[in-house]
């Protein structure tokens, strides 16, 4: 349940019919954690942010002002560790798809306070995965950032209801491994940890990204390429990463199981250690 | 300017920021041309929303609820000429892409009207248009069609500022001619009316289906097929058609110029005719 939201600094829930986000997915989000108060890992939350509407021609919030307004939903929260989903449309617009030049306010910010539990037994034990049959298309504009338009991920998610699932792998539409439907995908392979390459589509992700630019840190190198189907069933370990569940092992992907979970726990602990550490606001 | 709006029967222009047509672009929408209180191609409308919803598993509208509705709304019609959009989304719901299993009322319905001008100089001389870079991803669960994830749309729009470019020619990932940023595309090819496959993306235009539907009315005969990037050019005409222009001919496309627009204005008054005697409700 939705215990706080904040419209352009007004302690709102709703937006205007007209507004661009809802006529046509125009704009962009970031889902945060908050534990004891900390924001995890917002300089990488609002770098991707601005990368999203600097790639789409919406006016960039500015971030002392984000700040401002997420410390007023901050103060809401009652729980230990809570969600905090930040929206940026492109605003309120005529109708049409075409856009009017962005102005210094022209955006509509929303930020939206969630209730959330931990669940370690997962991060642990690793969580069964299948294959979607929902692939994503390809467009080199729209990959990488974290926009709006997500009907490809929720006719994902609605390929199972089994409550033991916890994860889809994605494909893009010539059968290349992309992503889960929420997580970005590493596999294990030849001592090698491989994470797709998401230049055609796909979500660039925080804990991806933390990854990549520690890569010194990492028990083993780092490989960023494109990834075939039958290489998930060739790697000893294969797991998902985002910024609300850290790391998530992979213990069973369709019929298949996987012997290990080491390499994933150990940056499961890794990523935990950083954003405590370094990268909370 | 919006004139007049409906949430859910209620005279709103609001709605909550947990819908998931804001979220994620959950939905579907219509644009109806309204004219003298004759609401057109009602029925064409309502089929491919429906077709939307039980492609996506949105709860689907009762048709006699939403045309009380529509009449609600067409009542505040101050012009001749009105533009009326409806928006149907999978309605409120919890953080995540995970959908709660549709029920009778789960859907956000939005009606909107808006004033608009007819410009008939358009439709008789021809409009200039251009090729968009940005291109069209592939999803067969998506294409046909009218979601609310409607960036390539938006960007595709983006790319031209001149008031005289009145539509641009949108590409698939593989580079084969789909549509109008806003529009479905025709060709007149060795004179056979081609049209693109939309198989794989693009939407199922309403004058797009009613010219295939009555193609035995037609001057010439219909192909739908792939369309090559060069075949605009080989062509004698070329045209788009939508629910609110009717057929527009394209007099220049990028450089080329075509010599002919006979067949879009003769099928633009077929049109016409067609829905005001027909189609309207």
């Amino acid at each position: 349940m939705m215990r706080y939201s904040l419209v352009n600094g007004q302690a709102l829930n709703q937006i205007v019919t007209t507004d661009r986000g809802l006529l046509y997915g125009d704009g962009l989000f970031e889902t945060l954690l908050l534990e004891q108060q900390q924001l995890y890992l917002w300089t990488y939350h609002y770098q991707r942010l601005c990368e999203g509407c600097l790639r789409l021609g919406i006016a960039v919030p500015d971030e002392s002002l984000l700040l401002d307004e997420m410390k007023q939903v901050i103060s809401h929260a009652e729980t230990e560790r809570s969600i905090i989903k930040l929206l940026v449309t492109r605003g309120d617009g005529a109708r049409g798809y075409r856009a009017a030049a962005p102005t210094p306010h022209s955006a509509t910010r929303i930020i939206q306070l969630f209730d959330t539990v931990q669940s370690v037994e997962l991060t642990k034990q690793g969580i069964r995965a299948r294959i979607c049959n929902t692939t994503l298309g390809k467009n080199v504009k729209l990959a990488g950032i974290k926009h709006l338009n997500r009907l490809e991920q929720v006719l994902a998610r609605s390929e199972w209801q089994q409550t033991d699932i916890h994860e889809g792998v994605m494909l893009d539409s010539e059968g290349y491994v992309i992503e889960g439907t929420m997580s970005n995908l590493f596999l294990v392979i030849d001592d090698v940890i491989v994470t797709p390459k998401l230049n055609e589509c796909g979500v660039h992700g925080i804990i991806r990204r933390l990854l990549i630019e520690h890569q010194a840190s990492l028990p083993l190198p780092l490989e960023i390429r494109r990834v075939q189907q039958q290489e998930l069933y060739d790697a000893s370990e294969i797991f998902f990463t985002n910024s609300l569940i850290g790391v998530w092992p992979v213990q069973q992907l369709e019929n298949h199981r996987y012997a290990k979970v080491e390499i994933a726990c150990e940056l499961n602990q890794q990523v935990q250690t950083w954003q405590h550490e370094f990268f909370s606001a």
